[in-house]
């Protein structure tokens, strides 16, 4: 840190928040981390969906200069939108504050084992093509498109954390996240960090609530100095030609999801 | 099938579809399998989430009976409102149907790897506490609440089928359905067969999607009678109390998310 500056330090973040009562579990990390953060000297934008009034489903009224009496392919519809620069104004902004961030946090409670559909509607609506993916744009899975922010998953659950353990029932978290952490986030050049989860979080008394803030504050002071999930990028000699990993790249002993990580140092 | 009739062979499917066209492939597949399971005999219902203008997301008024002061703890409210009989008309109409069906189709384009928001919030409102899990209810991952149902995913996706293989970086695809397959079926005690996909689909030329046509007939034709896919059950001696897989269990070699299913035949 020789040389830097406080200055130098300050970073932006997004919270994007998905919980319909604002005296939730959910919300309260939202507003703690959003407290923390600001304490620490990063700026912050909270997107707290429900209270937008978010609107969740992908359809023609997304692409204003999409004719009506033509079929809708949305990608196709996606791309041209956003690099004619004619997206809705709800999407227009939330983009803006993608770009804007150094760091992107997803905060929401697990329903059936992954986002809330008024956040999937988010991920639908704002990572268009020409914005999070497609032929427009860097190749997926690498430093491309949203390259240099980093991305936190911060998730209650109402299990039990041993279900979501290695040999856990409901799959071992990270194989779970991996639509979000993989295919969302890295997907598109973010770097994720760990998931922060709050389990059995259906009924959280007061002191546990607060040994969560403790553990999310560390998590959050971590932001952008802990080590990223050491994903595959796609163009790094990892894959063929048609997106697999060639023979004897996988960490020795690894199967499954787990194939498309390099080994933890 | 010695005595049986072609009138015991009749069965109930549900198919909930999720594309914004009605020109679309994936409204054209729904149409099909509609077409192709009442010519065999069967009775069809469609849920045309799109058409329906389906309300995605799960907020204080899906429970009428909540006392607005009070916080909303969703699962708890979830759990009241179903057990007094006090759900909103259009949730009480899914679950009839759900009840109603000997088999329930998703059919959705994928969009970042899991469905569409408009069919997660079908997901999250319609299987309510006490409907598809919950303290009420049988264990999950059993023959539980909604045993002896088939359930089928058909999917469509832009990707190349190399990248969904066992070494494609997007994950190998039961992997990546596995909060639907496991998470959702499975778990309301559902029985999945594979995935039906549509892989490279968003330009498909006619003789492709001929032959999608053709192949998802006979995907259909044994919906009731395909090897589902072989996961455990909660209950069967396999998991402990923490309900983690006990040690040995495991097909040899599997890791990952192939520990919850056993060797296929």
């Amino acid at each position: 840190m020789n040389g830097t500056t406080p200055q130098q330090q300050k970073k932006n973040v997004l919270i994007v928040s998905a919980h319909p009562d604002p005296r939730s579990l959910n919300a309260s990390l939202t507003a703690f981390a959003a407290g923390h953060l600001r304490a620490a000297g990063h700026e912050v934008q909270v997107s707290d969906l429900y209270a937008m009034k978010w609107k969740a489903t992908v359809d023609a009224d997304d692409f204003p200069d999409h004719p009506g009496d033509r079929r809708l392919a949305v990608m196709a519809a996606s791309e041209q939108a956003t690099l004619a620069g004619r997206l809705t104004p709800d999407v227009a902004a939330e983009q803006e504050k993608v770009r804007w961030a150094d760091a992107v946090i997803l905060q929401f409670p697990m329903w059936w084992f992954s986002a809330p559909a008024i956040l999937k509607g988010w991920i639908d609506r704002v990572f268009t093509a020409g914005f999070g993916y497609g032929l427009s744009v860097p190749p997926p899975y690498s430093e491309g498109i949203l390259g240099g922010r980093r991305a936190l998953v911060s998730v209650t659950a109402g299990a039990r954390e041993t279900s979501f353990s290695d040999r856990g029932i409901h799959g071992e978290l990270a194989d779970v996240l991996y639509p979000l952490q993989h295919g969302l986030f890295w997907f598109t050049g973010m770097a994720p960090v760990d998931p922060f989860v709050v389990y059995d979080a259906n009924e959280l008394p007061a002191e546990r609530a607060e040994a969560a803030q403790r553990a999310y504050a560390r998590r959050l002071d971590g932001l952008f100095t802990d080590a990223p999930v050491p994903f595959r990028t796609l163009t790094g000699g990892d894959y063929d030609h048609d997106m697999r990993l060639l023979p004897g790249k996988e960490t020795p002993g690894a199967s499954g999801l787990a194939l498309h990580s390099r080994p933890r140092p």
